[in-house]
């Protein structure tokens, strides 16, 4: 790619990311979207529906800008939860490390770069000008100058790692206080035990009962026995959709202002027998369902939330293995109740460990039959090829913006599509593996994300996409540097080009929400819907923090190699910190709160990409024809691994568990405090089935909010 | 190698092995060798040295096998402990699985291999026939004869998984009703307790005493600090060996019988002033002692011993992280006070991670550099390549009995010789990688060596010694297959060679104790020691285990290959069973007992072995032109590796540790017992460092045992 390519690439992606601002700040403002823009602000009531028209509503603005940057972090901390703080440390620790790159790569490495003539390039003209001249490529071979390159290696990942470390310990900190800070919640007292042994005869419910009263006798509490409610969830789902249609014809017939909604579905003449119909159908749906609830309890699965007196209770039997035969008694934390995944359930020791296993087979599957995409994508950059495979294409390819499009924009749209056809499979795939909370899904979907990025368009990009050469260089760890010093400078200029387009893009619509704003346009003007009837959606961790993730591991391992590719990530970031703060204030409610345990995977990526950019380091070098660099970079990733593993030992734990400490500290505290009777007596009931609740619709139509207290995650 | 000079070794071996076992029966029954040969029984006092002659003595018998054959496993667990009944079921185990091949092996492949005409040798002269023609080399390529050896490699499998399945169940039973019949032991209620923060001014015992009567309150019992002893123990053992030169002294000048050794030693005259200057100096010793034993306690470790009031008091404490900094409070399970290994006890977390890798390390290349003389020894058995090294012996390589003894006898001799060396430095290492127990030192010793003999003795051999071809075939893991398939049946007249020389060997020079003997012969006839003073040896499992499992590791890989190593391989097991019995009821007394905390190690090894045969299965299937017998031999190791991850989740946990149930059983149990009162009183100081006990020899000349608990291992 040229220079002037990439010019045209970041002109139309400025200029895009420009015209998606201007629409939101005017958008933002209009009383209609204001369930697209601040969802979450019309749920906690902190937004009103003003319907008076001012000039103002029409001008851009950057005032959202203002108001998301003021909150400070605590702010974001007692609204949003330690997740959202987590989160938005990400940037922060990004930004922290591109600036530090970004003076090193711009002011020392890119001249060195250019100065060099390996590439012999003409010097003059510079639009022309191919990419690669700015890259470690236009070094000479054996130059003495590659040695800055090689402390600038060593300098960075120094300054990494110490940033790793103190978020690290940042973060473990805020642990730790949010964890003493928190009220007492029915997580924290219950585990869930699971392949309980039955002897013939009994209930499910009596062998916890005097298996728990027999060990556990002073700190015991209470059990919640799961069962199978697939069938009920059915019935369910069937009267809850009656309900809020229903619920949205009565309130249409009180509220006079919708009537032009009305005229225009032209149901004005039944509406009235519709109502009666409804209800009365939702009556039978109701004793329908009461009696299968009667007669599907029986229907029990072999595991069961148990609860105990006091949070140290809790973790001694989840800690400790309980039954003789390590299969039975199996004991894990309980999620949030909010947070259980009901639908799948399945208890068996055996079950779960097999379909873990067919999950991790389907999902290496999928991450290795993705790359026929990816090799299509791949031929757009190199226009000659697709000269080759169609020629009719000839003509159009001759004209220079055409081509420009092409190599500098279009692949990386196409790529952006079919990626996001990825997580919500990623979700399918993370809830068959049997987690039972939405959390642990998101967080395994999110890991799953970020290698099935990592591996499909780094490595399926450097590599020329052949899938035959990718098994190769797994086979051949000998040769994996030298490979790889070949090819992933080659691509500097497709990645530079994929953070400009896929990276800038993203966030203009992240923020501009284009999919909500068409569904809310449609429901007011089609169906009839005022929009009052709307869930506020959660952040999707899963898709957002790989990506962030994945322009990480571009800037570290290009950081060397290609450093004109820092500037447009360092724009990508603060752009990223100012939207994701603004979404998580004002459109994203948390659904539930892991503690901040999304960050171990951001040290593990960026650990990876550290030694990923070593090991290009040590091929460049001898690539270079300077051998001794090379073997001293060998220190490096050895260096890095050994940090990683320091870390390990001394983050990690804190974010499996809370200690002996802190959970008795804390269990001290709430003997003194009052409420924790009633919450003991609420803790009995929390983890029941929210499909064998007892369910009153036909009173209580009219509440917006639905009984149900799940949804789905993506 | 051909069959005449197979037949040789075994001629020499059988005589050796028929001599050594020959002279043991005699010489087990002279009273000078009772010390060396039935050292257990004299400390147990159930030997008694009879001296009257008579005949039988100066005959050869087989009652020693009878008597080592009788006793059931219930007699071995109650005499010598878990340890050696698990112990003998590795030889159980293999004789089941190597009997089940040997049948298969003889009977059908055998036969198959034999019948083919792949290496087209004269059929007449049976005496000069390679091996190589009773080996899978031998079937013609293509022939469907392999898919007989194809269904021997899945039933193999099946049967030993089945076995496998069964041995870890069956362990696993007797382990855990060995705990509810254990009597309550130190260890049980005691936790070992590292980096313990210590504020400035404060000592660690306070820590330890404020932080566990705040977290622990009502399982607390009292805590022992660790000292840093190196120095004392040094004067101690200066001491030890004065009392033990004076009790000697003593004791001779009141017993009349031992004048014959005095006059021997001409020191009669001066012995009475020898005597008191002795005394004086013991006391000026232990006066010295006691000074320093004041003056030295101060220089605390950061680790304690913390006891608790019941197991599950220990438990609990030891499995949930106690502080919030992982790094500090770090629990883990106390060994027995006996097991303590005092002299290397690195506190810092830091300190003890470095060591272990810098240990690591140090195993690593110790392993690696071990193949020189590896390769030496290879060079013996390609006679061609020893007559181009050495010109000058051609001559004598000419004569047909040097030749076989050199190919057949002597490589297995020198590593044998070789390898004697590398069980103490294996102890080193694991010692100074930190582990705070004999047994554990022990145990990652018995890892370490199973890993060094399998790649020193068996990839070195078959990889034709070359370091580099070596560090090659890890890099390309696709061609391994190949490789193995090559060069595996290569050797397989060199390993039948080693299990005749090298196993056989071993059992014969395991029952007739030859260093001992010599040792004590010396002892007897130089030094005038009679041989009272004694200790009784412990088995060195790190020794033992991998040498017999490294036998299994053959069997399994050369079972469809070369099944002529079957039968000899059911030899050895067959001596193995009944010498090693003998050895544990007669030699060997349990210095400590893990609980069977051996065989995962075995379990593991196995799988390993027949995970290799699989890939030298599908290697061979491929070179033999049976590509769909490759292609389908493939799910068949990841079949054993899904049932070893079985296993694993099945069994490991009960090897790792007492479930709750165990525990709080057996808690309840000792609230019944009334000598419990006084076993928590000795609890308090059973975990004194043997060098701070207050020491007094000179009053206590002529006790025999020596009041220090610990002693060295190997």
């Amino acid at each position: 790619m040229i220079l002037s390519a990439l010019l045209t690439s970041v002109g139309i992606n400025l200029g895009l990311c420009f015209l998606f601002f201007t629409l939101y700040s005017i958008l933002r403002k209009q009383p209609g979207n204001i369930h697209v823009y601040a969802p979450r602000l019309v749920a906690e009531g902190k937004s009103q529906r003003t319907n008076h028209f001012n000039l103002d509503r029409l001008l851009p603005s950057a005032g959202w800008v203002t108001r998301a940057w003021q909150p400070s972090e605590e702010d974001l901390l007692s609204t949003s939860g330690l997740d959202a703080v987590v989160f938005m440390r990400i940037f922060i620790f990004s930004l922290r490390v591109f600036t530090f790159a970004g003076i090193i790569g711009v002011f020392i490495l890119l001249p060195i770069n250019y100065l060099g003539n390996q590439l012999s390039i003409d010097f003059s003209d510079l639009p022309n000008k191919s990419l690669d001249s700015f890259s470690i490529s236009n070094v000479d071979n054996g130059s003495n100058r590659l040695w800055i390159h090689f402390s600038a290696a060593y300098v960075f990942t120094g300054v990494v790692c110490y940033l790793l470390y103190f978020e690290y310990s940042y973060i473990s900190s805020k642990r730790i206080a949010w964890f003493y800070h928190s009220k007492p919640q029915p997580h924290q007292f219950t585990i869930l035990v699971s392949g309980i042994p039955v002897s013939s005869g009994s209930r499910v419910g009596e062998s916890v009962e005097s298996f728990f009263t027999k060990y556990h006798p002073s700190t015991y509490l209470s059990h919640t026995v799961v069962r199978r409610t697939n069938k009920l969830q059915k019935v369910i789902d069937d009267a809850e959709k009656l309900y809020r249609t229903l619920g949205h014809l009565k309130s249409k017939r009180h509220t006079q202002q919708r009537f032009r909604r009305d005229g225009f579905l032209g149901l004005s003449g039944r509406r009235v027998d519709l109502l009666d119909q409804y209800e009365k159908k939702l009556e039978d749906l109701e004793d329908n369902l009461r009696m299968e609830q009667s007669s599907l309890a029986g229907e029990e699965v072999r595991a069961a939330f148990v609860s105990f007196k006091s949070r140290f209770g809790a973790a001694i039997a989840l800690h400790i293995q309980q039954g003789i035969d390590p299969t039975e008694w199996v004991t894990e934390r309980a999620p949030e109740p909010q947070d259980v995944y009901w639908p799948f359930f399945s208890a068996s020791f055996l079950k779960r460990w097999i379909c873990k296993l067919v999950f991790v087979v389907a999902y290496i599957l999928l991450t290795v039959s993705f790359l026929i995409p990816v090799v299509i994508v791949q031929g757009l950059t190199h226009l000659d090829q697709l000269e080759v495979w169609f020629p009719f294409l000839r003509g159009v390819l001759t004209i220079t913006f055409v081509s420009q499009v092409i190599t500098g924009y279009l692949p990386s749209l196409i790529l952006q599509l079919f990626l996001s056809l990825v997580p919500p499979i990623m979700i399918i795939f993370s809830s068959m593996q049997g987690y039972i909370s939405f959390s642990k899904i998101q967080k395994s979907a999110c890991t799953k994300m970020l290698w099935f990025t990592i591996w499909n368009i780094f490595f399926a990009n450097v590599l020329s996409g052949s899938v035959l050469y990718q098994v190769n260089i797994i086979l051949e760890p000998k040769e994996i540097p030298k490979i790889l010093a070949e090819v992933v400078p080659a691509q500097a200029s497709f990645f530079i080009a994929y953070v400009v387009t896929s990276g800038w893009t993203s966030l203009s619509s992240e923020i501009f929400r284009m999919f909500p704003l068409i569904c809310s346009f449609v429901k007011q003007h089609f169906t009839g819907n005022d929009g009052e009837e709307f869930q506020v959606p959660s952040i999707p961790y899963h898709k957002e923090i790989p990506t962030i993730l994945f322009f990480g591991l571009l800037g570290v391992t290009y950081f060397f190699l290609a450093p004109l590719i820092l500037p447009f990530l360092l724009v990508y970031f603060c752009l990223a910190y100012i939207v994701y703060r603004n979404q998580l204030l004002n459109v994203f409610a948390p659904k539930y709160e892991t503690g901040g345990k999304f960050w171990p995977i951001v040290h593990n990526s960026t650990i990876f990409s550290l030694v990923l950019m070593h090991i290009i380091a040590i091929g460049i070098f001898g690539l270079k024809k300077l051998p001794l660099a090379s073997s001293l970079t060998i220190p490096l990733p050895v260096l890095t691994l050994l940090f990683n593993e320091f870390c390990r030992k001394r983050f990690l734990p804190i974010f499996r568990d809370y200690s002996a400490e802190c959970l008795i500290n804390k269990d001290r505290e709430d003997q003194r405090d009052p409420t924790m009777v009633e919450f003991r007596d609420k803790l009995v009931t929390a983890y029941q089935d929210p499909a064998l609740k007892p369910i009153q619709y036909s009173g209580s139509i009219g509440r917006l909010k639905s009984p149900l207290l799940h949804s789905a995650v993506a």
